[in-house]
């Protein structure tokens, strides 16, 4: 199963495709798209949905997941963080891939082990359960990678409990 | 010159194309672009995005109006609106439209004369510019012909700004 994770955003967008055979997790693809802050806005949307799905397209994913948004501190990307999310969305779908939303929360707890762990944390829990010498840069192409490692983490139990409903 | 203004939204998607010839303005489109509210988000996103790819090809605007986002009371439709609204950014640059975004504010000031007017005032001034013996249902279409009555309203203003700026 491949995973591609995405960080949404409109001047970083992270990325990290992530496959499991057994109990090892190989990177298959991890980056930044990213866009220039000087291009007005509706360009630069227009860019980022062309190179999500060239990605995709490139990657071939089997599920895409996304970092779930909620309201954030900082209300000034908030917005374009949102209309980024709305193309990686859109993009996964129409792609047919599986697409999955976690919470920032939610990823940390899979990855490390407590929902409240530090950026830094679960970039080095990222770097050691990859076996990369280094914490991927930068932070949210880690990020990224997070996101696939948590959906590697979360399927099999979800898929469980699916077939506990179904029976 | 054809405007097409877009009230971007996940359930109910807001458009109005507009044409101004001296004086007299003519609606050349008007109607909402829906998805179902209990289809997943991503294939909801997939679908809106495809309509207005479809929409943007068969009216051909000159311009693309978009109502601009602010943080909004409803915080748990805003994430949607969006997701929506960076998608109607998207496909408007990709096919190559000026793309120009007004404030809630902005519109009902150039279409009623001020900036408080209520949802009603503002139906029944469409309605009125446009020739229309009632306001266009449902309120998602209406807004979106404010939208566009708004840009043609602001256009000449701005181009004898920028002119005056580049002298």
């Amino acid at each position: 199963v491949f995973v591609l994770g995405i960080d949404p955003g409109l001047s970083r967008c992270g990325y990290g495709c992530v496959s499991r055979a057994g109990t090892a997790s190989q990177v298959h693809a991890v980056g930044v798209l990213t866009t220039p802050p000087s291009d007005p806005l509706p360009t630069r949307l227009a860019a980022l949905q062309t190179d999500l799905s060239a990605l995709i397209a490139d990657v071939r994913p089997d599920v895409v997941a996304v970092e779930r948004l909620f309201f954030q501190v900082n209300v000034r990307t908030a917005m374009s963080v949102g209309q980024a999310s709305g193309l990686v969305l859109a993009a996964a779908a129409r792609a047919g891939c599986e697409v999955v939303q976690y919470t920032p929360n939610a990823v940390k707890q899979a990855v490390v082990g407590y929902g409240s762990a530090t950026k830094d944390q679960v970039q080095r829990m990222v770097a050691s359960l990859l076996g990369l010498a280094e914490p991927p840069q930068p932070p949210d192409a880690a990020d990224a990678l997070a996101l696939a490692l948590c959906h590697l983490a979360m399927a099999p139990m979800a898929a469980r409990v699916q077939a506990a409903v179904k029976r």
